[in-house]
């Protein structure tokens, strides 16, 4: 299932690994401007959530429900922004962005609005612990880096 | 089951109505500089994707695909921007945006870019008639206004 599929460059550039549902690779944007997290289907030359078979159009958005929940209960933001653009990076992802009225770009859109500031070591970890945690029942690993 | 839901203004005064799938209001925001269409689930105070039920959220990932099919079909763009956002209007909508490298925001997203330039009636209506012919088979009916 997963022989033609490799991460796109420019993803693995910006993002760490966090770890692997059924269908999707999640990441975490090294920003700390913002609680940012993407998934990723493990489906080669795809850009589009329509051109998915029906069962991963399903598991993708259960996989987004979950991470969605996960991030409500971890972060309390006053919005999540769940969105599919890929205009630089064609390679299908969803960003699903935990936000807050007082954050810095609230309420533009946070995408080519400020450059990233990249984590602290220890506080990216300890982002991606957190998560790790609240969604032990859905990941099935960590992505092979 | 619709009794609860009333369309939020902003929504109501930025676009026009095009028609009304199973579960969501589908609307076109009147900016002609993009193909811009939005989908609105009939219910009460949800802003996130996440809170709808599990029967809604297949329902509406079923409608976003049929309109981004649609949109595929006739706009032919260059990619697809899918997102619900909702920092302006806390109501749950999903923004579909059929985006060209030849676009005036390209490849940046649309929202918050620049001011809406309204569409001509006859143009308004011809996108409008376009759209709803490709999804004749999933439109219930007309928003009551």
């Amino acid at each position: 299932m997963l022989t033609n599929f490799t991460l796109h460059p420019q993803l693995r550039q910006d993002a760490l690994a966090v770890g692997r549902f059924e269908l999707s690779w999640l990441l975490m944007m090294n920003d700390s401007q913002y609680p940012w997290f993407i998934l990723v289907p493990q489906r080669p030359e795809v850009s589009e959530i329509h051109q998915l078979g029906e069962g991963d159009r399903l598991q993708l958005l259960r996989e987004s429900c979950a991470l969605a929940e996960a991030l409500s209960a971890i972060y309390r933001p006053d919005k999540l922004n769940v969105a599919s653009i890929g205009n630089r990076v064609p390679q299908l992802h969803v960003h699903h962005v935990a936000r807050y009225q007082t954050d810095r770009a609230w309420p533009a859109p946070v995408w080519g609005k400020f450059d990233p500031l990249p984590y602290d070591e220890a506080d990216a970890l300890a982002h991606i612990d957190r998560l790790r945690r609240q969604l032990v029942m859905w990941l099935v690993a960590e992505p092979a880096g």
